[in-house]
């Protein structure tokens, strides 16, 4: 279907890493706050949860649409999933999770842009 | 990459309606919410933003995963992103939105799995 003018760029992450991956709000948010900053994006609120026994989901509203990150701390896999009306490349994305988990040694990083 | 025994069933769904879509916090809820109830899904926390001057984003955190719904009254459109841990079709996202949106009019839908 056609959107027109309508710009919507969807793009889902799957990283998996080498360690095992904290499972604490705080550390998927400092990885959430890197994100926004290095993808120059804008924050309007903020919601999070722990599972128990492990994995946090984080959910920003911006004012461009929405992250939310997911984590498996138990199968050392995360999941991003970033919806921006404003124009984002699968390059600047990339670029955004690399130096955003920069403290952790990525096995994978795969990336793919969702189009409806 | 393999996502090995990892289940993420992720769609993203365009909605195009006939007519105008009311700018409202409570119109967005009513519809996520029969489409939680459709699809069998549990809500664990809810935030939502209405923006100026119009246009809605809500965004449920499951216990599956998330579900978060963009609206852009004047475009007559609604974008719809559902992530799940539990197993979900792309026969039974389509349906839960046709009866979710049963109330107005459908342009048209559509809809596609994001498999990273």
């Amino acid at each position: 279907m056609a959107t027109s003018t309508l710009l919507i760029d969807h793009f889902a992450a799957i990283i998996k890493l080498e360690d095992s991956f904290p499972n604490s709000v705080s550390e998927v948010k400092s990885i959430a706050d890197k994100l926004i900053k290095s993808l120059g994006l804008t924050v309007i609120k903020k919601i999070y949860h722990e599972f128990e026994p492990s994995g946090v989901t984080l959910v920003y509203i911006l004012s461009q649409s929405h992250l939310a990150i997911h984590t498996w701390p138990e199968r050392k896999t995360i999941h991003v999933d970033l919806l921006s009306c404003s124009p984002i490349t699968g390059e600047s994305i990339r670029s955004a999770i690399n130096s955003s988990f920069e403290r952790l040694r990525l096995n994978a990083l795969s990336i793919k842009k969702c189009e409806v």
